[in-house]
């Protein structure tokens, strides 16, 4: 179903590079260095890769001018080979079209603003007073409750979920099986049982945001729920009600982050991380994989908890100590007090 | 879409509260004390929030018998100000409003009891043998299998999926994405492959429990899995097969829990925590996010594990620590038994 | 609804079993050894069952040579009990019924090559191009994007999404909520934003692979994801671009695998666990519950990392300490200096 074509003159053109080598040469499809074949191009970004620019049979490469001598093939020279290989791909992309148009299978609610260059799939259901702006796609299966408003050019995969109220800027992506605006877990105990608190706030979404499959968002208790722009989750993320994520922060999959955290802008946060809720993160800050943030943290920089995972005798020895760990380090204090060595770094539980 | 307005008047006759200034004040909205503007009502009830009674400019608001003389403007007198909040946020609460009635694209199938207040939405699927208590809405996407009974005055979000069998009880509310049944995860090994188990248990959900989004309940193996009444399960949390949660027990997103774990009642259990298989929680535990639950807990009270996040330098160096753990404890006993400390408090591994 | 019946003479000859006692004997169901009554059969292969076999009420009982002279009731003696039960439960495995052929509802794209012992849902959206094998299950709510392939025999539970040119083979079964191939988690940072890189390679899934209820697995960003033949993924796993998984392995609920990451064959791998990208794993490992995977694994064998939870006070003392572990292990080396100690254990950091 692919048979997208490209000189490399058409190439240059769209990725303002340079062209070594024949212009008129075609390919047909962006693959690695190492698998790539004739008519095929490829890209070398990574220096970790460079070893394989010399052998690789593709018929040309994406590469700075500084690795230009050394490639056996025609090249596009460009200043962010990383970049050009995103832009190119996006030209060999076989990603559904979308038609304009309401699929007669779709079921649209009262009072809709929907622009005539919207695309919706088959077995969409809209609620009342949604409005959807320009270009905007929703793929098959999609359900939008009532007064949504969606920006333009945003593209809804399969089976998203939209509860009511909730707002979603222009250029976001979101992908199957993602819920945006379920209830917030919010409980007043009271005689024996617990009672619902009605969540009564909405989720607020920015620009040029991408949200992954199986991501939660939930809506605010009283207030909103806020992901800025720019902002990318990967999948299975858990977003609790009236957190907010702060520009252009990216975070992978499976973290959760608990109900009214703040997380400053341009964060990086690793995959299976927990947030708890009420805290402040601060811009520029990179949480590292399966880490517990358990506190605000105030300074940008680099936080990390667990230990890795080591032989199951190893790790069990030591785990058995950690749970002595305490008395370890009041053994050894005893055994400094006794011959008197300094104990300034210690600091008391 | 949201012109909801009551009188104090109103309010205090809902919340049996004391009305202290001008009943005929009217509200359109509870919003947090700090935020509140005039025609809004706010509540008071974490003393961490007293600081913005006073500079409130709220029209009304919430509070305790104590608190009522600092109060700045007309107030609502109550026993407990959380519960009356809840109570307040279900009258500005903007949720769907269900339509008694099946929707002419929901597919039904024979032999089902649906009570004639139940309100089903569009493209919604029922089995054959499904019965469907009174008041009960299913919202649009969710697909219910053969052989379910759902009690009265439920709520299933949209894209809800129900396997075969599963019992659920009264007011139950299950959220978007929810898979309620799935097949636990057994196979047996044999000649280098593994088969599956069929599993022919079923998913037996109690009253008032709430299921948040992309949260995944197994069917039991043989026998049942069992939530409790009155259980709260938050978003993405995997329930694995025959697992039971005891009544009134409430769980935060992410938590996983495997086959066959017992689990008390009025426990509370954080985000993201593990429990190991075939072990049995007592009642009242607390269990706090990210831990792992690897044994059975015979004792009320509090448990964790896991270390916060820290910067990162200085998490480098105490996890490779974390590895000479077993050294480190041996060596000090030596340099201890060199010297004649006392060892009682070791225990050997 | 359930009413199958089997004489243990049909179930002999279905399990290649030798019956002792009568093989009239009729059984309605098969439970565990210490629930089951009369009319039900059951089965003992954990030696940890063998005290419930004595006063068992089944009528009849699956068991190996070496258990059947204790048998109080009817035997069916077979090599295996586990597999014999796992056969034995396919029988009475109450699982919807799929007739061939296509629900009016569903709506099916172009150019499709479809069998026409295929049992496709209501509601069901397909693309064009998209290929099905002989006597495939597809049950209501599925979206098959453009350009799929799916195998014989295979089984989509409700609601499963899957995106464009995803190839999946035979005996395949998956879970309601699974998205395969939705996009994985690229971006190319430029003049501060995420740009992002289309994903523009496929997921590839072998035969008899199970995947669980909202499971997602990403699409490659250039060339595939790769799920080996007879992978068994519980729920909510998530598995990143270009992961490889070898046939056999096992992976456990909310495990999740980042980006390029080669797990090997025959691995088992524990709930929660987190797998660093560009990793590789090799064949026969095993991964305990909760373990961070931060390298790479050249050995079979049980690798494990974590603490389990503790109460409270012990916890919180514990893990003070391990803020200080660096400081601990430094100051007992400086007192084994002094006392002339052997260090050879130790490491520098």
């Amino acid at each position: 179903m692919n048979n997208k074509k490209f000189t490399l003159a058409q190439l240059a053109e769209f990725l303002s590079a340079k062209v070594q080598g024949d212009p008129n040469i075609e390919v047909t499809a962006i693959v690695p260095l190492q698998v790539a074949s004739a008519g095929q191009i490829s890209f070398l970004d990574n220096p970790k890769y460079r070893k394989f620019l010399a052998e690789t049979n593709a018929s040309a490469v994406i590469l700075s001018e500084e690795m230009a001598e050394k490639c056996p093939c025609a090249a596009l020279i460009v200043k962010n080979p990383y970049l050009a290989y995103a832009m190119t791909a996006t030209l060999f992309d076989n990603k559904p079209v979308a038609k304009p148009g309401i699929h007669p299978t779709a079921i649209i609610g009262e009072h809709c603003e929907i622009d005539n260059s919207v695309a919706i799939g088959p077995n969409v259901v809209i609620g009342d007073y949604v409005k959807i702006g320009k270009n905007t796609v929703i793929q098959p299966g999609c359900i939008i409750n009532h007064d949504v408003e969606i920006g333009a050019n945003c593209w809804l995969w399969p089976n998203v979920t939209i509860y009511h109220g909730t707002r979603i800027g222009a250029r976001t992506i979101i992908h199957s099986g993602a819920v945006i605006g379920s209830d917030g877990f919010g409980f007043a105990f009271h005689q024996g049982q617990y009672h619902k608190i009605p969540q009564i706030g909405i989720v607020r979404i920015g620009d040029d945001v991408e949200i992954g499959a199986n991501t939660t968002i939930d809506r605010g208790a009283l207030g909103d729920t806020i992901i800025g722009n720019g902002v990318k989750l990967d999948n299975q993320i858990q977003i609790g009600h009236n957190v907010e994520i702060g520009d252009h922060t990216v975070i992978a999959a499976g973290t959760g982050v608990a109900g009214s955290t703040k997380v400053g802008k341009y964060c990086r946060v690793g995959g299976l991380v927990g947030f708890a809720g009420h805290i402040t993160i601060t811009d520029q800050v990179t949480i590292t994989a399966m880490a517990s943030v358990a506190q605000s943290i105030n300074e940008p920089g680099i936080y990390s908890s667990g230990v890795p995972a080591a032989p199951f005798s190893a790790w069990k020895r030591n785990m058995v100590r950690f749970q002595q760990l305490d008395s370890i380090a009041r053994r050894l204090m005893q055994l400094e007090r006794k011959f008197g060595e300094q104990e300034q770094e210690e600091e008391s539980v």
